[in-house]
C-alpha cells in the first residue's frame, strides 16, 4: 500500500471512508465493558429515555470512526493523535445504523520539537444513513515528513 | 446505591476514582479491533518509535477512564455526554500502567429544552503511577434534576 506522508496532504483536501453497520450486539457488548450505563445496555429502559431506543456509547461511536479511518487511510504514516478539539455527538448512534466518515484537512505545519514529523489538523465527521451527523471533531495528529 | 442528581453536584467539587491496571493483552486486543496502527499492535515496531514501547490507542485510554468513572459514579443519574472539549493525551498509556481518575465540577445549569435535565461541565483527567497525566478533557453531560 502506498504510504501517505505529510507532503501528500494539503488544506482543503477531503477524504471519505467506507460504510460500517453498527450492530446492536456489538454496541451493547462494548458498552457493557467500557460504559455500562442503562441507556446503553438495557433495551427496556432505553425505550423510556428521550432517545426512544438503545444508543451507543460515544466511545463506541469514536471507536467506529477510528476503525473506518484506519481502513480508509491504511497507508497513513501517522504517529498518533495529540488530541481532539470540540468532539460532539450531535445525534446518537442506534442499532443497525450505517455509518460513513469524512475528513477535511484544515492545516499542516512541521513539528517544532521533532523535525522529522509534521502536525496535521483535520475536521472529522461521521454520518448515519439518515444524513444525521453522529460525530464531529477536530483532531491534531503527528505524521512523518518524507523529506 | 444512592442516586446522584443535579442538586448533588456543585462547582469546585472533586470526585476521585479507583485504580485500573492497563494490561498489555487488553490494550493490544482493543487496538487490533478499533485502532490497528503498528505502534499500538506491533511490539518490535513500537520499540523503534519515539515512545520506545507499545502505547495504547487514545480511544482505549478514554474507554478506561469511562470504565473507572462508571464504577466511581455508579449512581450518577446521567443521560449521557453531549461532547468533549480539548481532549488531550499528554503522555501515552503503556503496558502495566496503573491509572487513577479525577473529575472537578466546573459549572452547572438547567437545560433550556429539557427542564427535567441539567447540564454539568466537568474537567476530567487520568494519571499514571509516575504522576503523568495521560488524559485531560472537559466534558458536558446531561443529568436528571431531582426537582
Amino acid at each position: 500500500m502506498k504510504t501517505t506522508c505529510y507532503e501528500d496532504l494539503e488544506p482543503g483536501q477531503i477524504i471519505e471512508y467506507g460504510r460500517y453497520t453498527a450492530k446492536k450486539a456489538e454496541m451493547m457488548a462494548f458498552a457493557r465493558e467500557w460504559d455500562p450505563r442503562p441507556f446503553h445496555i438495557d433495551e427496556a429502559f432505553a425505550k423510556t429515555t428521550l432517545y426512544g431506543s438503545l444508543t451507543a456509547s460515544g466511545i463506541f461511536t469514536l471507536a467506529v470512526f477510528s476503525k473506518i479511518f484506519n481502513v480508509g487511510t491504511g497507508g497513513l504514516a501517522t504517529h498518533g493523535a495529540l488530541g481532539y478539539e470540540n468532539l460532539k455527538f450531535p445525534a446518537a448512534v442506534k442499532p443497525d445504523d450505517v455509518l460513513t466518515g469524512r475528513s477535511e484537512i484544515l492545516a499542516k505545519r512541521p513539528s517544532k520539537s521533532r523535525p522529522e514529523l509534521g502536525i496535521i489538523r483535520s475536521r472529522d465527521s461521521m454520518t448515519n444513513q439518515r444524513g444525521q451527523t453522529v460525530l464531529d471533531l477536530t483532531v491534531a495528529y503527528l505524521i512523518e515528513i518524507r523529506g
